[in-house]
């Protein structure tokens, strides 16, 4: 009789060990895909010089100075540049508003090099105009993403018209 | 003998409690992470009233009445209003088309309070152009989103060129 | 005293298949959601023919020749058609830039179906413009979406003004 106790105890102490392993596989499974949520990230801001800024007389990074939305504080209200904090794809979309006294164009750069651009020619008689571009960049956590300002071009900065807007899609 | 038996029984009963609380919990967190799965907010909705639509001598609130997508309904066709149905982080753009005879523009609000805008002088000339803008927003459940059509403005509604489209970027 | 411990045994037994039964079921969920985890689909692509493309005698498929970003190779660079590659809500944007000598615009189309446009009538004075327009559109895996440049209009394709950008928002 004691050695049947004896086995069952054996087969059940087994059982236990199984179950404690598949257990803990779980746990950790669960704990990976909390990880994988994606961190949030997501930004808006608009350009708010009181009318017209530029033409300068060389490149300059436009600085959005009015914050609508900047969840993650990857965008840097300060220098204008947005700085990647993981790996991933990002959503970038942009507008300005423009008068046609000077040519007036923006151009989004990733570590300062031209990705895509809009412009508007110089017209004559002056009426006001909407130029902007989207791109999907993948980005390595540290890319640096900004909006450029060629010499001699101007874009309208006022009543947030002219806007940079961005968030992560996916994480990679 | 029996002692001994008795003893690996009791350790054995201890471990199968502590199982039992650990599934529990990983269970819990299981259907937490269930819950937290974003829900589906997308639409997107194009104004057609068969051609020029405005100037009126109020502001008017857009009803873009064509649907494209709306899932999850959280733009309502009849009063023109997107209402937040969950704390999160809200997409939006907006694109229209227009004439230059008349003025024309349009004006995302956030509680009826301006966010962004775009619009387009009055040209003599007479061609046709484009506006847009885009944001992001971090709304609470309830917060109402919507496109104004400023008193004395027009835009271009038909064939699908002026519309409104907007998802949930992340919940809060 | 045997049948004490016998007891204790079988109320045992029934326990460690209850967790074990739990156990199972608790595994199912994590794939369930690991499975439901979306796929990563993000495009961005732009037209470069040097130049000025079209006006040509037929609608054609804009066919965007440098690519941005294609993650998931949802986009055929060398059809220019984006084929869902699961059921779930998309996210599509274009932009163009386009000069006054010809008309200009684009259309995206679903499964060959208009579904948003954007266009610029012909000027004669000649200046640069831009167009674009976006949406959001709920697709069944295999559906496709391009952009027609209808006859008879053209496009600015170099320096990557005129681009095509969507992503998976989420997966149905």
């Amino acid at each position: 009789m004691t050695s049947t106790i004896l086995d069952q105890l054996r087969q059940m102490e087994a059982k236990l060990a199984t179950l404690e392993t598949k257990l803990k596989a779980s746990e950790e499974k669960i704990e990976d895909q909390k990880t994988k949520e994606k961190p949030k990230v997501a930004f808006s801001v608009a350009a708010d010089e009181g009318g017209n800024y530029g033409p300068f007389d060389a490149d300059k990074t436009m600085r959005y100075n009015k914050k609508i939305t900047n969840i993650g504080d990857a965008y840097n209200m300060s220098t204008g540049v947005f700085e990647a904090p993981v790996d991933g794809v990002y959503y970038f979309i942009f507008f300005f508003r423009a008068e046609g006294k000077h040519p007036s164009g923006l151009i989004l750069c990733k570590n300062d090099n031209p990705v895509i651009m809009s412009d508007d020619g110089q017209a004559s008689y002056d009426p006001a105009d909407t130029g902007g571009n989207a791109t999907v960049l993948e980005l390595k956590k540290g890319d640096e993403v900004h909006m450029r300002l060629p010499k001699g071009n101007h874009v309208w900065a006022s009543e947030r018209h002219t806007t940079f807007s961005g968030f992560l899609v996916s994480q990679n």
